[in-house]
This record gives structure tokens, sequence and C-alpha cells, in this order.
């Protein structure tokens, strides 16, 4: 093995990017949100990027994982887990809990770990792949696609965050299903999404479906999803589903785990879709066997990474269940790294979402467009994204001066700022 | 993308392997068997090798991919499939069968384009490789491991083929227990194996369940299995199961097709195998959700390479079904691949089998050695194996010598030589 590709260095840069305030069932986006950017530097003076989830849970496992990679081969990903396993245990097993609730259904010092590994492995990637003169995408067997589609992002949203703290943008106001086309028509003008996501669970289910009713009104024969984050009961998931189940692509995670998902498929033929109740391969034997999903929302950050990202692919095509792609609040490394790995699986099916457009900010020099709801994929060596120091030196300037309040992503702290009375509701909420 | 890695020329060439008078279910082995070495040169003048079946039925498809190759990156690998579908096609569609018995289970057009997609998938990964200056098992992502275990393969065999046709050897007679248990003996000590598998459905089931007991006697705690290729029905199947439960690893394809084998499976704790009713990736989920097998046998030649074999490998850890793998007459291209993908594997919790201590010929410049069971993960680039240009001349020599006998594998007609009456037996044989 070359000593080139060894790895010489690794850099762990938290930051806060601007995030505006977007509502969801737990509360809202707070100010701003953090980041960890991962560089690995090879001894050949090469630099590869990787971004992964920023909050207090990730950085310190990630800096086990640091240190322990020194020395090992950039080529060596498969290794990440078991090394990851090593290196960051604490005293709880992988299944154990440490949040039984929030957005991402139930975390665990395992799923962290995967989170963590995620961005390892994307920045050992970028920096193989710009060794060698490679795309990424060819490092993972090639692409399938030129170009990969992604989806509009709906959010219901205050014009501004509660007393105007954080950055300022002019998208306004979206609360009823006036402001929700008014935010697709923008989107579809902007970028040339010609799919799109509502994030529902914020208003009672009959608010949320008069706003696709609109959007299916205002983009006749255009693909439309919703997703409430888990917050219904059986009953009104099914009730949703009969009144829109023709206009839906999919409806994502109307329900919160398994059993209540597989009750709501067995009453519609809607297909619904997740990145709730299966975030894991563990679990996605039960998802499957109950039918519970016909639809699996891949995210290279909760599978850990682009292989297994591929592997869960394979699952899918495999055992007949459609393939699409989660985003969380993410910047342009992690967008390109989704592109990469997306470009590269067969049978993608539905287009990918993606929150880039609600992020102002980015660490690169160059931000990502979109063309007619499409991102080219690179063939530029590595991710094909170069990283602007400048902006990453203020964002983590801003991580520093921040006095604590925004070093973990808390919707529902981020809430009571203008509701002192908010908690994160139970679910099913309605 | 470098043009050095545009895919300049493919070489085919089909080739006549000497195979000792090994015994099965369906007959005999040849004196001499097809391969099909597969050599991918880049612009950049560096030549891949790949090997496969060599068989006619694989031949003609074969030559369609090659010529659909030249110009395309030789690191798209993902993109195989879709251009052997596009250019192997022939009337019939993937899933129409063209042979509905065998040893491989049916085989159909679909199963021939994968098995020639394998031999190229492999040449063009050792043409990268070597290219880049890694291995193989890098550009899978790393070995986790760092030598592979083997296991013998044991045949119930003849002295020397009908009429003393073909290549000799020093092996003897092995017809009977001890016969077998001598085999075994020679195998531990010329290449250390620790676990051994028998090659059943020769001879009736009680005297193969003698054999097994034979060398659990002289080799107490070491790994067995048996594998009579589908030959039995549920109840022998079960009877056999019975008697040896406390000395097999696993039972291997006692029966034929997932239905019988769910029945076996549901009437014995002993768990099955299979490289027969479950040869492809859409033949996993009904397998799965029967329960009919406990070890997958992965093969890269019969799924498509080396990246559908992680992905195969993929789909057991995430279904707690265990993997080892297959093999079928191959020479020391293939067992190189077999151990770059194998090393990448993790959970790989049986010894791989492997044809090639029978295999006196071989096409590389050094042949592979076994020690203590177990070969070295190479780290040279591509696959660190040297084609040797004069031996494969000799073998392909052969091949055009031959007069259409051999260039086909066919152990029912090879029997014949000696039994003029002899027909390949229909399942449930006992």
């Amino acid at each position: 093995m070359d000593t080139a590709l060894l790895i010489d260095d690794v850099r762990l840069t938290p930051i806060l990017i601007a995030d505006p305030p977007l509502l969801n069932t737990q509360g809202v986006h707070q100010p701003y949100t953090p980041r960890l950017v991962v560089e690995v530097v090879t001894r050949g003076g090469v630099t590869g990027v990787g971004e992964t989830y920023g909050d207090g849970a990730y950085l310190e496992p990630a800096e086990s994982l640091a240190r322990a990679l020194v020395g090992r081969p950039v080529s060596d990903v498969n290794g990440l887990f078991t090394l990851a396993d090593q290196v960051c245990g604490d005293s709880r097993t992988a299944d154990e809990g440490v949040d039984a609730g929030g957005l991402r259904g139930v975390r665990n010092a395992g799923k962290l770990r995967l989170s963590v590994v995620s961005g390892f492995e994307v920045a050992c990637l970028d920096a193989l792949g710009k060794t060698l003169g490679l795309p990424v995408h060819a490092l993972l067997g090639g692409k399938v696609r030129d170009r990969v589609e992604y989806s509009a992002y709906l959010f219901y949203r205050w014009a501004a965050h509660p007393g105007g703290s954080g950055e300022k943008d002019d998208w306004g106001a979206a609360l009823d299903p006036a402001g929700i086309v008014a935010q697709a028509r923008r989107f579809a003008r902007e970028h040339g999404f010609g799919s799109f996501k509502l994030k529902g669970g914020v208003f009672p289910p009959d608010e949320e479906i008069a706003a696709v009713c609109a959007l299916a009104e205002a983009f006749p024969g255009q693909a439309l999803r919703l997703d409430p984050n888990g917050a219904w009961s059986v009953a009104t998931s099914l009730h949703v589903a009969g009144r829109l189940k023709d206009v839906l692509e999919y409806l994502e995670d109307p329900a919160s785990g398994i059993p209540a998902m597989a009750e709501v498929s067995a009453g519609t033929d809607l297909p619904l879709a997740t990145n709730m109740c299966v975030t894991t391969l563990a679990e996605l034997p039960e998802a499957l066997a109950r039918d519970a999903v016909q639809v699996v929302l891949s995210d290279h950050h909760y599978w850990g990474g682009l292989h297994r990202t591929r592997e869960l692919a394979a699952i899918c095509r495999t055992f007949g269940v459609g393939l699409s792609m989660h985003s969380n609040t993410h910047l342009g490394i992690s967008l390109a790294a989704m592109n990469h790995v997306a470009a590269t699986v067969p049978g993608l099916g539905h287009a990918c979402d993606t929150h880039y457009p609600w992020q102002s900010e980015d660490v690169l020099t160059t931000r990502h467009t979109f063309q007619d709801g499409f991102l080219t994929v690179s063939d530029a060596p590595g991710l094909g994204v170069e990283l602007d120091r400048d902006r990453l030196a203020d964002l983590h300037r801003r991580w520093l001066d921040d006095d604590g309040t925004m070093r973990a992503r808390d919707d529902a702290a981020a809430m009571r700022k203008a509701d002192p009375d908010w908690v994160a509701p139970a679910v099913p909420r309605w």
C-alpha cells in the first residue's frame, strides 16, 4: 500500500450555520444549528472533507475516532465500523437508548456512531478520489445516471425567528395553504423542482390536507409528499391517507413506530415511506415482514456512509421496496456525497429530499445549483467540492462564541422562545 | 475522467482445463472442462484479468459484452448489468428458462448474463487496481481480515477417467468412508485445511452418512459439511439430518427447491446451506420468508461479481443469515477474486469452499498456496496475479483442438463413457 494514502491528520471543525424558522411537530428550527466538518489529511498531502451532525453527543465519539484513524489507509472504509465500536465506546452498548424521541425515532449510541462514521467515510472517499483522480461515484462502482432529481422541501414557517434573532431572509411566513403554494412556486421558479414535500405535523391534519390539496391544484400531476414526523394516530393517518390517496406520491411517517405504520399500511393502498421507523439495517427485517413501509428513505448520515447506503439500496431492490433519500439540515459537502451515491444506485424511483435551498450559508467556495430540479453528478476527483476556509473559520468562530444554547439542536427549546409553555408533543399528537 | 481508464480492447480466451474424475449426483467431471479468461486492456496499457464459465452458452453473450465495453471507463462496473441486458439480449427475457436442471438449479438467460458480467467485472477491477496501485479489496472499501479460511472439498472419485483419457494424478480412487478419510488427511497435510466438505448425492445416503461419521472420528471437533446437490427427498433429508446433527456444521442443499428446503428446515435444528435454491437476489425473499436456509453460499460468478457479492453479504447480515462461499471448478484468477471479496466482508463465519487444489493446471505464473487452510489477502495492485501467456495459449490450443465434446460441461455425458445407459437422475433420487 502506497504510504501516501495513510492518514496523517484528522481535523474536526464544529460550526454553527444559519437555519430559518422552519416548523415541525417538535417545535421550530433554531436560528443556528450545529454541523461538524471532518477533514482527513493524507501523508500525500491530500485533504478530504466530510460533514455530519455537530451536536455535542456526536463530537465526543468523533474526536475518539479521529485520533484512532491516524496511520490507517484512507481506502480502508469498511474497517471504520469496527474501529468506531472499539474507540467510541462508552459504557453503553450500541443498542442502549440515548434519546427515546425526536425526529429521528429512537436515538441510541449505535446510531450516533453510524452518523459519526458517515462523516469520516465521506472524507476518506473524497481524499481517496482526489489522490487517484477519480470521482467518488467511481469509487462506488460508477454512476448509472448523469444527474439526480431532488424534491422541493416545503415548510410551514414564520417570517423570522422569535425576537428577530439569527439571520434574516425574504421568504416571509407560510402558515396556510396559500403560503405553502407560494413557497412551492418560488422553489419551482428558482430551482425547477418538479416534486414537492410538505413537512407536516404542525397544524391539525385537516389544515395540512387542505395545503396538499392546494398544491395538487397548483401543480397538477406533479409528485407530492406529506411528512408529519409520526405525529398521527393510526386512525388519523388512515383519514389523511383516504383524503389524499389520489394526489400523494407517498405518505411519509404518518404514525410512529413499525407496529403503527404496519396498521396504517394494511388500511390503505397509498405507499408509506419512512425515515423514522427504519433508520438502520437492524430495523429492516421487521418492517419488511410486516409490510410497514413501501419506500425507505436512505440517508448516508443515518446508515453509516455511502457504502452502507448502497447496501440499503440493494436490500430495497431485492425486496421490492422503493428507495428515496432523506435530508436533514446539511451543507454542500453532504449534498455532494448524497449526489454521488444516488448516482450509483439503480432503481432510485423517487426524487431525493434536500434542505439545501434553505441553507443560506455553506462552507464551499461554490454553491451547488439545481437545474430543472436536478443536480449534475460531478466527474471531478473526489466529491468535486472545495472548502472555503475563511467561511469555515467564520462559522467555527460563531460556534466558539455561542454560549452553548445552539450547540445542540433543540426545536422544542427554540419554540419556547415564542411559547414559554411549549413542550414537544407526545405522539400521537392528533 | 482520465482517458487512460477507458477500455481499449477486450480479449476473450476460451480454454479447456484438466479436471479429475470427481463424482456427483449428475455424473462425473469430464477430463477437461471449459473456462473463459477475460482480459480488459485500457488505453493506459494496463491489462486486467477475469475468469468465468466457458461453456458455449456463456461465450456468445461474452462476445457481445466485450464489443460493447470498448470506450467505456474501466471503473464503471455498476453499469455492466444494464449494458449486458442491452447487448446480450436474445429473444428470451432474463427469467426464461434455458436449462431447468443441473447442479446450479434453474439456469436461465438472466443467470447466464450475471455469470458473464462477473468475469468482466473482475477484469475491470483488476485493471483499475493495477492502474491506481491499489489491491482489489481496497476498491471494495478495504479488507477486514488479512487471510481467508478455506475448506477441503472432498469428492468421491475414480482413480482415472474412463478409458484413461485426460490427465493423470496420484490421488487414487475414493469410493467409501476409508477413501474419503484418506483424501481428507492428504488435504489436511498438504494445505492445512481445518474443515471438510463432502460432495454427496453419489451413493445411497446411509453410505454417505457413514463417510461423514468416519470423518468426524478422524477429525474430532472440526467443521464438516455434506452436500448432495438436492438429490434427496424431504424424508431422506430429515433422516440424514437426524443422524448427522451432532457432527455437521451445516447440511448443504439436501433437497431441491425452496419449498422442499423449507420443509427440511422446519424439521431439524441443523443449519441448512444452499448454493442451489438461492443463487440470485430475486430468490432471496421467499427463502428468507420461509426460513428455508440458514446459510447462503455466495459465488461471485453466480451473483454478478464482487460488488453484488458484497450486497448479498449485507443482506445476509441484515437478516441474520449466515454466509459462506461456493466454488465450482475454477482457476487462480477466480480464487484471487474470491479471496479479495471475502476479505472485505464482515461476518464471514464459515470457511469458503474451493475446488482449486483439484485443478492441476492454472493460467498464472505462480499458483496460490494455502497455509494452515488460509489464503493470505494480497495487497499487490489489482488481484495480485500474473497471467502466464504461454500456459494460456496451450490451454486455448486444447480448446481449439477439441471436437466439441468438452466445450460444454456435461457430467452425465462423461458418466456415459463408463455406463452407457446413464441418465442424470431425476430428483429426489433418494
